[in-house]
């Protein structure tokens, strides 16, 4: 296969270069990633300035290039101006440096490479962490990844569906086995330390830690603390369509001019 | 009702200023809001600077601060500093300049403020956009935001659920309705422009315009086309449930260092 590796710690991560020579084995690897890191970026795009490519060479790939910006950016300018003429098969993203659990995933540019690539490709795509702040440990991961790459070659799965996977900092013979999970409800406790800097002027910083408590038995959170890799399938599609026919009788009037007498106010559900 | 505002086009644009003061007629408002336009950011955090402060006066509210960072960041320190002696009732994220339809929400600063808002506060929040690039009648979305407000505060809604609403750019007496509707199925054709700079060195400019094709009736897509309001219920648990019963007879076995053969491969769905 043809495949499009992307991260959001950049280039020079180990997870990266780990990721991209590992799959390189068995497929033809396209590297194209942020040119440093862009961890916590979300989904953003970068519409303000332009993109500029540098090669970056990484042992065992086909091309290895870094871009001025963030990782769907990246996935983007790949999928929308390098690869026309060669698209590939299915963007991996990672191996990132650090755990993507839980609500964990819409902050995770990491997850949002993958997404993109979902999106483009129009086939699922996948993200892979590391649940550890070392960088020890990507080889396993790496493994990992070509086994589910060449299971996912003869798989499908509904439109807007990727796979987001975890895998435990043990070592590698330690890994206890692999679980199929939905996301768990992890949560931040968000503190902010407040300082004053020298010039008398107050300032913030974002502190908290994930809090994971009460984690259902089949979340990722529990896998990742069971020593097991987490297979989560995600989507992009965020309706959530079970509100919808409890939102039928919702009171919802076209808005008047004030001073205009509202009529009516039925809400429209034609559809539901 | 206390309200927290923010969004994504900064403190200073139009659609903030219009929102804020025409909820402040019925409801105690504070807005904390990105000191400068920060579009498509996704759901962005500042996690390598310090977040700083300043007041920015707009009429009729409580409070009104800006400050260097995302939506997301707005949020995150309005709810875990600025405002813990006096929580709010509710998040609304807008007005913003231009649609945020379909996939367009997984790239919106606008609705990540108001996931954030639903994630810290636990209820449903509420993301609202003029879909039009011209700054002309944001007053209709602000009058549409003071009744959704006040039939959302008799509502309940399923864990991580929101409201993302857009409204059509249209004369307010030609608004043809309002629709509970499901996210569209939008695409961008992206398009990069190469270029080449003074100094001999490529770039490349993100392009591209929405396809709105084939959109079926029901989504927002096709409510702003017919001159109708969109109320979406959206939700920030990504977890893809109808996928893991499919997915358990996958063949995922445990990494295992290379040369060491792979016993079982089962693929462990506890909880399934």
């Amino acid at each position: 296969m043809r495949i499009l590796v992307s991260n959001d710690d950049g280039i020079h991560a180990p997870g990266i270069q780990i990721l991209a020579s590992t799959l390189a084995l068995e497929h033809e690897v396209h590297v194209v990633a942020p040119d440093r890191e862009r961890s916590a970026t979300g989904h953003a795009l970068t519409l303000h300035k332009p993109l500029r490519l540098e090669e970056v060479p990484i042992e065992g790939t086909a091309s290895s290039r870094c871009v001025n910006g963030t990782p769907a950016d990246c996935v983007k300018l790949a999928l929308g101006a390098l690869m026309v003429d060669h698209m590939p098969d299915l963007v991996v993203s990672g191996i990132n440096r650090g755990p993507n659990l839980g609500v964990d995933v819409i902050y995770s540019g990491t997850v949002s490479a993958a997404v993109e690539g979902t999106i483009l490709l129009g086939r699922p795509c996948v993200a892979i962490s590391l649940a550890s702040f070392s960088d020890l440990g990507y080889e396993k991961g790496a493994l990992f990844a070509l086994d589910l790459v060449r299971e996912l070659a003869g798989r499908t799965l509904p439109r807007a569906v990727l796979l987001n996977v975890n895998v435990p900092a043990v070592e590698i013979g330690d890994i206890a086995g692999v679980r199929v999970t939905r996301l768990g409800q992890r949560r931040y406790n968000d503190a902010f330390e407040r300082r004053v800097d020298p010039r008398g002027k107050v300032y913030y910083w974002l502190a908290g830690e994930a809090e994971d408590l009460h984690e259902a038995p089949d979340t990722d959170v529990t896998a990742i603390r069971d020593n097991c890799i987490s297979v989560t399938p995600i989507h992009y599609d965020l309706t959530h369509a079970g509100s919808l026919p409890d939102m039928a009788d919702w009171r919802l009037p076209v808005p008047r001019p004030v001073g205009v007498p509202v009529e009516g106010g039925r809400t429209d559900t034609r559809g539901h």
